[in-house]
């Protein structure tokens, strides 16, 4: 399929560049927390940076696994509840880094205006599931960064990707 | 031009449609802040959601309005300076909403790939551009959130638009 040729807004390896630079600059947002307070700092009772990133790593891969194999799971945050550590979200970070690499190639020009029913839930085009995916992290990533500014530390530069 | 036989990742039309959804739920917020809180509540120090509107108005319609007359302008949050309450800064919003359809129109889909300096510091892909102005409207509007939180009020449903 040659769809190089034919102007676009947005190639698909350039969406995927897109993702990922969102998906290394929550890394580092991550990486900025202290350990303990990743675990157990929050403002006016909002979920804690490790619940935000609980719900982050629910979605990601798992949803674009399920686009892929057009496999309609629930959501669910059950694969993260046993991590303790920073370092152990970090591994998990990774390894879903990789594994949307490997299911993205599988997906067509055409797949994105096809419509997926994600979790069961929000029946849209599959190009809005991903903006969804990416604005949703970009949202609570916000949030990580008032913490760290609430904690006193500096957060990544917004532009670092 | 015919491009609406070839597939595509997106469209543009429905790019439009995203970003001024995006645009529409950060109006609720705008609304769903109490009129003193909206200048003068902040967290740990960062700015005001004022002082971040200035920001999102000073990014939004002028920037789009330069990529379209291909004209390098530097980024200035001076239109904005004189306005006192929620209500201008609301009727600026959607005087705005209205400048970013009209421009809209004006940009073809070859023009999506093309480099543009934005703001004479930023020189990348016109879509990169465009999704700077959205990632950027979200991240900021993610922290007005936690404002809203640590006031006490419900903000809008993420999904609404």
């Amino acid at each position: 399929m040659n769809t190089l040729s034919v102007p676009q807004v947005i190639s698909t390896q350039d969406l995927l560049k897109h993702w990922q630079g969102h998906r290394a600059l929550t890394r580092r947002v991550i990486e900025a927390f202290p350990e303990k307070d990743f675990f157990e700092f929050s403002i006016a009772g909002m979920r804690t940076f490790a619940k935000l990133t609980d719900e982050l790593l629910a979605i990601a891969a798992p949803a674009l696994k399920g686009i892929v194999n057009r496999q309609v799971l629930p959501f669910t945050e059950k694969e993260t509840e046993n991590l303790t550590t920073k370092a152990q979200y970090l591994e998990r970070w990774d390894r879903d880094t990789k594994e949307i690499n490997d299911n993205w190639e599988k997906l067509s020009i055409e797949d994105f205006s096809e419509s997926f029913n994600l979790f069961g839930q929000y029946e849209f085009p599959i190009i809005q599931n991903i903006f969804y995916f990416i604005d949703n992290e970009v949202h609570h990533r916000g949030q990580g960064y008032v913490y760290l500014r609430a904690l006193g530390i500096e957060p990544p530069f917004f532009w670092e990707r």
